[in-house]
């Protein structure tokens, strides 16, 4: 007999946490329709093609892929060595595919400046650990049609509103682009062909300094002067002083003659939130010149929501203005912010506000069904969540386990009762 | 270059069609909720063995099987005959199955009666045609550890109260049982053999009337003394009055003797919905003798949700006593009821009534970010939702898509201008 437990590396949800979930959901689609976006749903299966074209990096290996129906065994046999043969389909790995697909689609019923919001699974055939699953909720904001720092500025306030609403209030954005890695690992002298591991080493800084960085390079034979003076750059005295955020400061992270252009791009995502958050004194960014970002796509910006609470990132994002193009034919430009929706709701507390009146209606088994069930639903149309139970030996551990649930009251019902006899107590 | 359209069979959503589906969803949720059903989620595949145990009936055949990863061509070739050898992983093509197989894992986790709520996409490669997809949504509840007829009662009070909230009154539930089939059939004399084949025919009479299906019997040369006793049945002389729902009815609507037991659970039913709807002077179920459901794991009560505003059903379920015993190794009775979503969701009309004050901003080119940003924030604040939008040289077909996106209200804003400058007009 198989197994009754889910798939290896995919969870079940009981009510407890599918609670929990749902609640967190509920006000991340709140907040982001509040700030004009407008939610969208494309089928969980992309075309086979379509998500091994290259776009999707790393993550195309990942990828769960659907047998074609009705294959038989000399068709099977004929396609062994050509995955794309037997699949026509694959489960998605991210949301960004699939929107540059929809979007193509569906361009001309879209508006100009189009504000997705996207709220679903995907799936991954990574190796099962730890806070990793292989079907796991993304919550992604996407603006498609606006090359302008304002469309960042968007994703970043309505994400940080988002994350405020939740309860975890002293979110920041870490900030960065594309072009000002590829600019900075130029001047320092690495090669373009050395620069994608550069970018691998670097996103490890965090981790082994800035002389585990330079030994890592010079153990693979990058460039030597290039590591050189990436090094002395690291490790040259001053503090990081990447507060406030703004164009001094920007200028004082990088080296010296950082293009004007990029620079005048992420000084105005600055400005632009500053004024959307006016109430506020501090611009909750923090520009950070080692930012990589794992995705090819990325072609600027890049950005991750980093909280005091936790040393790990809780969402992240960038500007992918190639991608749109790869399916329209027509380049557009685009830039996404994902919350990473398992690492929120693991910070968020139990507890169902919604649940003002949720009430276990304890019965002896010889209660009539009639009047159970005439009590449940005078008690339905007062607004109550309505829970049936019939008494056990074990009353204690009956009404333990409905507060874990989420009741929040109870009352016994005897033969003979009703709706005005209840004497209605709170779980304690 | 492949297809920018959605998989074959499937759907994308665009911004009205998918507020439309989440508010229905959000009625469904909180209704069900509120009758102390619990939400659970488990992961969109289930193992290949577990979808293709004989359970899911002819669904079975309609399953997407997923690819098992890191497969090479010589294992492909030597498991080209047996699709287990290829495929470990499939999409669920029902709630049902998942459902025994999340209680079998986690019943020491739940009430003695568990009832839950499952609301999730299933898939089935069935050929696409209109009003049929590959990937749709199904809302269902079930009651797990209860065998009185208390648990169809309260699914089908459950059921009726949603479909009222969705502001379609006036459903109906027609109610039959298995066990009356079965024994009906062996009264007028098929064989056992016969039953299943009988089945399918009776489950066109609505379509095909009496004469049509006692002519399909004989076509198929079924045992002529039992179809001319049926045949006979169907057309006795009398009114098929099912009304008002009681044993008196129900009796008359079948041949003579029918056993006590199934008729006293079916009249139970009727009293304990009877119960819980007192306001109501009339119980809206109807017993039909010859409904018939397609499922092969119902073992008593079936039921469909009829509504007077379509000739097709709405939703429907029945009794599985024995299925979740294939998981566990025990027999635990069950029942549930699903709401066909998708036909449901085209019934409710358009139309956002959550968004009081949903907000167009026109600007012009030349208005400075951060007074753009700065506005939205201030609306924001009083809770209205707000959608940037630049002023084009059609304004009035950006206003006339906008009301279609839900939006209910504009303003035109100039450089210099405040949020208290900010003339609010409603959208035609």
């Amino acid at each position: 007999m198989a197994s009754v437990n889910p798939p290896r590396g995919m969870r079940d949800f009981l009510p407890a946490d599918k609670a929990r979930r749902e609640r967190v959901l509920a006000v991340i689609r709140e907040r982001y329709r509040a700030h004009g976006f407008d939610e969208i749903e494309t089928p969980v299966v992309e075309e086979y093609s379509r998500l091994h074209a290259g776009i999707g990096g790393d993550n195309e290996k990942l990828a769960y892929n659907v047998l074609k129906r009705g294959l038989d065994a000399d068709a099977i046999r004929a396609g062994a060595d050509d995955p794309a043969a037997l699949a026509d389909l694959g489960l998605r790995y991210d949301l960004t595919v699939p929107l540059a697909r929809f979007y193509a689609s569906h361009r001309g019923e879209l508006p100009s400046v189009f504000r997705s919001i996207q709220i679903a699974p995907v799936w991954r055939a990574e190796r099962p650990q730890k806070g990793r699953y292989r079907q796991f909720v993304q919550c992604d904001i996407d603006i498609i049609g606006d090359g302008s720092a304002r469309a960042e500025a968007e994703l970043i306030v309505a994400t940080l509103d988002t994350v405020d609403a939740l309860g975890l209030d002293g979110g920041s954005v870490r900030v960065n682009d594309r072009r000002v890695l590829e600019w900075m690992l130029a001047s320092f002298g690495f090669t373009d062909d050395e620069k994608p591991g550069v970018l691998i080493t670097i996103d490890k800084l965090d981790k082994i300094g800035p002389a585990g960085v330079a030994a890592e390079l010079r153990g693979r034979g990058t460039t030597p002067t290039a590591v050189d003076a990436f090094e002395a750059f690291l490790t040259r005295p001053q503090t990081l002083e990447y507060h406030p955020y703004g164009e001094r400061q920007i200028r004082k992270a990088l080296p010296e003659g950082a293009p004007d252009e990029v620079v005048g791009h992420l000084v105005g995502i600055g400005e632009a939130v500053a004024a959307a958050r006016s109430g506020d004194g501090d611009v909750p960014l923090v520009f950070d010149p080692f930012l990589v970002r794992g995705m090819g796509y990325y072609t600027g910006t890049i950005f991750e929501l980093a909280h005091p609470s936790v040393d790990y990132s809780l969402g992240g994002g960038g500007r992918y203005d190639g991608m749109i193009g790869r399916f329209l034919g027509q380049d557009v430009p685009a830039v996404g912010f994902s919350i990473g929706f398992e690492r929120i709701v693991d910070l968020i507390a139990d507890g169902d506000a919604a649940a003002a009146s949720a009430i276990v209606l304890v019965h002896d088994r010889d209660v009539p069904l009639g009047e159970l069930l005439a009590i449940k639903a005078g008690l339905l149309a007062d607004g109550a969540r309505v829970r049936l139970e019939q008494r056990t030996k074990n009353l204690k551990a009956l009404l333990e386990r409905s507060a874990a649930d989420g009741y929040t009251s109870f009352a016994t019902v005897t033969a003979g009762a009703a709706l005005a006899d209840l004497e209605i107590k709170p779980l304690a």
